[in-house]
């Protein structure tokens, strides 16, 4: 529409400035525009995504960005060319003047004749519904590390009856309540605190932290999933990067030099995808000692996922397809053999190890009841049970570390450094 | 801008349709526009609101509300009138002809002939920053009711030594939290889940609800900040009906017949503000019986607030500077007498009674100090003192119950019903 609209202008007879005659422009990349040398006003084409907005009285000023750089080129146009559709995160081809800029931010900057919208992106259409899901809940075996438990304070020390009736827990995350909302809505998410009460000290663990959860319906494939998952990433780095570049300046710049490469590198590039067992062997075929030995069947230590970063050019890898026995009984069961897997997946990331952690829910009712049965639960996950007996769906949905993500894209090596009130072991200040 | 923008294309030749000639239009507000009778083509001006924006191809819908009517009036516009300020809550006057709509969802709407924005409303711009307060805590004495305490449930029997080495809370209100943000961001909120561990089968509490708190510096009168307080409550409504229109119906259809009048009445009358002392003086003059006798000196109870709402009509009532006695530490002392009062202000609205809680907080030291001491509390807040001592401002904030606002606007009795998962004594289900 917006193509359309600019072909109108330029077939209407120009009144006052001459229209230019103009030659086929040079296609260039952001990172070659931003530093191209004695710019003269060179006609090019520069494609890429907006990544902001000015809108002036009578001038228009877009910051594109393709990948090439982190820096974004800015754009110059006549208010004219102002429309909705050129909003954060539309695609589009922008042709016109390469010149000198008159602003100390930028060396150079564009000047477009032409402006046209390659896709539009309206962000509001995701389709993803926000879901509260409870701080306080009675779910307490979902194998997530040890819980918090609440009682009002005047009997915590005699808690013969429970408030709620039953022994009541912090959340250690929201994905069972998810499931249940995503049999209604397709596809939630939720964003809020989650809890571990474990005994750690380290520089990637909080007994309080905040979680992005989302769950959907109808998703048959990992494959499906790890889209989501690396397009989240991406999206809100992109949106970070966007909308708050002198804070993230500030940390790549006193706190983490060289982390906007590493950045830059990791959205750059597809993130890659192994096996469990892939990853096993890769860590086996290691020259480096591990304190932990590499062995099918046993978790990923912190060492193991760092090692594995490294070894795939520190680009984020998913690593799929974990062991059975290692993993919740949600998950779903691949039906493979002789090692009998999981559709479970983690992205592992450079400095931080474990970002996200998901998979495929088991929606069979005759795998998850015997699998609950195994395990005494069949009882407290009668509710969960239902929703396979009712409209099940094949589902999936995974949860990203909040904080961790700061870490990851800020290159903040302490977690501790990137939550405002931060809670672990023996630490509860305010 | 757009104003400008319209007059250039008004004064440009038409090509294809003839210009029409304009008479005078007149004046109607939306709800007299929407009653209009075999309207044909009658030329009209309508001033307002934009609640919703729909940019297609050829033509632009816009959905206009001044506060006459819940209903907003269709504008059918030619898409050359599109402009990235014609935007949710963005004010603006349209002149048109008053037509019979082709669709079968509205009798009429307006053909517009030219659109002036009067007032832009860019909604990313209120400055207002998120803050994630935490939801453990160590503070434990802001008596706002009883609280929940935290400890790992291997331990929860035994608690010899505590998790975080002093004992910990759920959070009852982010305020404190915010008030140490408010030091450094000036105008700060946090929207997130608060606990009370009481034993209360009311319709009006639970044990996990959501609270919207906000706390601003520099800000030295109530009458600020109860602006900031009607402009919340009346902005967050007007979203509400202008996204979910379907949602909102539903149950102001079926579950709440009436409520929507009822709701049109709180958005169009301006709040009303009465003191304490003139409130009790309102409940002693009452020809009906309470259960609690309405004395200076004792709090308000709900039976107190809803007659109050109800005595103003049922518009929404600020009551403000409440008894020293019955106010926590932190409020200001108006230093009045000999009833001595705090500015705090309590915002009471129909069939819910208190629905926001808010003061000045006392921003003196050497006011501070000694209450802190009289209560005991001076080394447990020691940090809150060395905020009064280090870059002191005059500050305030207020709280508004999430559930309830969801109670007052859709017309929900009970409260459990506005929440998925509700948490209260004896019942914490999943």
């Amino acid at each position: 529409m917006f193509g359309a609209r600019c072909l109108v202008r330029a077939l209407r007879p120009c009144s006052s400035a001459p229209c230019p005659r103009h030659k086929p422009s040079a296609r260039l990349s952001v990172r070659d525009a931003l530093g191209a040398q004695n710019t003269k006003g060179e006609r090019v084409k520069v494609q890429g995504w907006i990544r902001s907005v000015r809108s002036q009285k009578e001038v228009l000023f877009l910051h594109i960005n393709d990948g090439s750089s982190l820096e974004s080129l800015q754009v110059v146009a006549d208010s004219s060319f102002d429309s909705r559709e050129l909003a954060f995160g539309s695609s589009v081809e922008v042709q016109g003047q390469l010149v000198k800029s008159p602003s100390k931010k930028q060396d150079v900057e564009l000047k477009a004749e032409k402006i046209e919208v390659v896709g539009n992106c309206d962000a509001k259409d995701c389709g993803f519904v926000h879901i509260h899901t409870p701080i306080i809940t009675s779910n307490d075996c979902e194998g997530a590390g040890e819980l918090f438990q609440v009682e009002p304070s005047s009997k915590i020390k005699v808690p013969e009856k429970n408030f709620f009736s039953v022994p009541a827990f912090l959340t250690v995350s929201g994905q069972l309540h998810l499931e249940v909302m995503s049999g209604a809505f397709t596809q939630v998410f939720t964003f809020g605190p989650t809890f571990r009460a474990e005994n750690s000290q380290s520089r990637r663990h909080l007994a309080e932290f905040y979680m992005v959860e989302a769950e959907i319906s109808f998703v048959e494939s990992l494959q499906d999933l790890m889209q989501v998952m690396e397009g989240l990433f991406k999206t809100a780095t992109m949106t970070v990067l966007s909308n708050c570049p002198e804070d993230v300046e500030l940390c790549h710049k006193f706190i983490a030099p060289g982390q906007k490469d590493r950045l830059e590198h990791m959205l750059k590039n597809n993130f890659l995808i192994i096996s469990y067992t892939e990853a096993i062997e890769i860590l086996k075929q290691a020259s480096q000692n591990f304190t932990f030995t590499p062995e099918w069947g046993v978790d990923l230590h912190t060492e193991h996922e760092k090692y594995l970063v490294k070894h795939c050019g520190n680009i984020p890898v998913f690593v799929i397809n974990y062991p059975l026995a290692l993993k919740p009984f949600y998950m779903r069961d691949n039906e493979d053999g002789p090692q009998h897997t999981v559709a479970a997946v983690d992205l592992l990331v450079p400095g931080v190890g474990e970002l996200f952690g998901g998979s495929l829910r088991e929606e069979r009712y005759h795998f998850l009841e015997p699998r609950l049965a195994r395990s005494g639960l069949t009882e407290a996950y009668q509710w969960y049970l239902d929703l396979r007996r009712f409209g099940s769906v094949p589902h999936g949905g995974f949860g990203m570390g909040f904080e961790r993500y700061l870490q990851c894209i800020l290159g903040i090596d302490n977690i501790k450094d990137v939550i405002p009130f931060p809670r672990f072991t023996h630490s509860c200040i305010l």
